[in-house]
């Protein structure tokens, strides 16, 4: 059984390109999101972080590097569902008072995923020996988490602003 | 346009139904992972989680219940993609030495998906000043941040397992 010969370095790999498929679609979902969200804030937080993504998959594409490996994606059932979840709940949502808080919610579905892989691919670095790429791998991680807490912050403001 | 008339009623009962979905599915996967955990502590976290997944679903029925709604699901392709990829990880790392660690990966990718779902609908709970549901639902969300920090926990003693 080919199965019996796996390592930890081929799980590692193979989520690593599981991430770079992500961040790829996210960077495509970002301006869409962004263009429908109704608060300036909002809009302005995604357009930071689609900028932030693209240095994301540059990091990504240096673990690649480190591993002696070409910077390639596979298709990820997990993000594609996630993304395809905030683009229903964009459509329903069109116009409604409801929109933005659907949009935080879709975002915030995606920065999650992020955080559970980089944490898992982080983790696995270090196991591995590879302190350089954890590094990379944690530089994402925190911008990941600081974005989540943005959007928190913006969830609540919401809140705040319609009952004030 | 029928759109212009959804409010935050409406995508409250909507991700509600959508997490509802996800419970059972995790409620059927966690047997899955369970027996295919080699750890012993991996097998028991999965059981203990799958006992309280069944609290999580009845705590749901409960906020259904006071919506003056049926408990009732819809397809959730963020949790099936998750799962999806679970499934796939345990089949390429049958009888690997990175099985355990794929395996915690996807556990870990199932819980932050229910962490950031139940932290959206206690923001809006709280909007439409349900503090009843929200403290369902907040229950709910730390149980399923305890499991996710349970999980971290026998990661990262995996690893130091590994090592010594």
């Amino acid at each position: 059984m080919a199965a019996k010969e796996k390592t930890l370095n081929d799980l590692f790999l193979h989520t690593l390109k599981d991430v770079f498929y992500a961040e790829k679609q996210i960077l495509k979902a970002l301006p869409r999101m962004a263009k429908n969200a109704e608060s300036e804030e909002l809009r302005q937080a995604f357009e930071t972080h689609r900028e932030e993504t693209e240095g994301q998959i540059e990091r990504l594409e240096k673990v690649f590097e480190m591993l002696g490996k070409p910077a390639r994606g596979v298709q990820c059932e997990a993000i594609n569902g996630i993304i395809e979840e905030g683009k229903e709940v964009m459509e329903d949502f069109a116009d409604s008072e409801a929109l933005d808080a659907g949009i935080l919610a879709a975002a915030q579905a995606v920065e999650h995923y992020e955080i559970t892989r980089y944490g898992s691919l982080k983790t696995w670095a270090e196991e591995l020996g590879m302190s350089d790429a954890a590094k990379l791998l944690d530089q994402n991680l925190q911008e990941e988490k600081k974005t989540d807490k943005l959007l928190t912050e913006l969830a609540v403001a919401r809140v705040n602003t319609k009952a004030a």
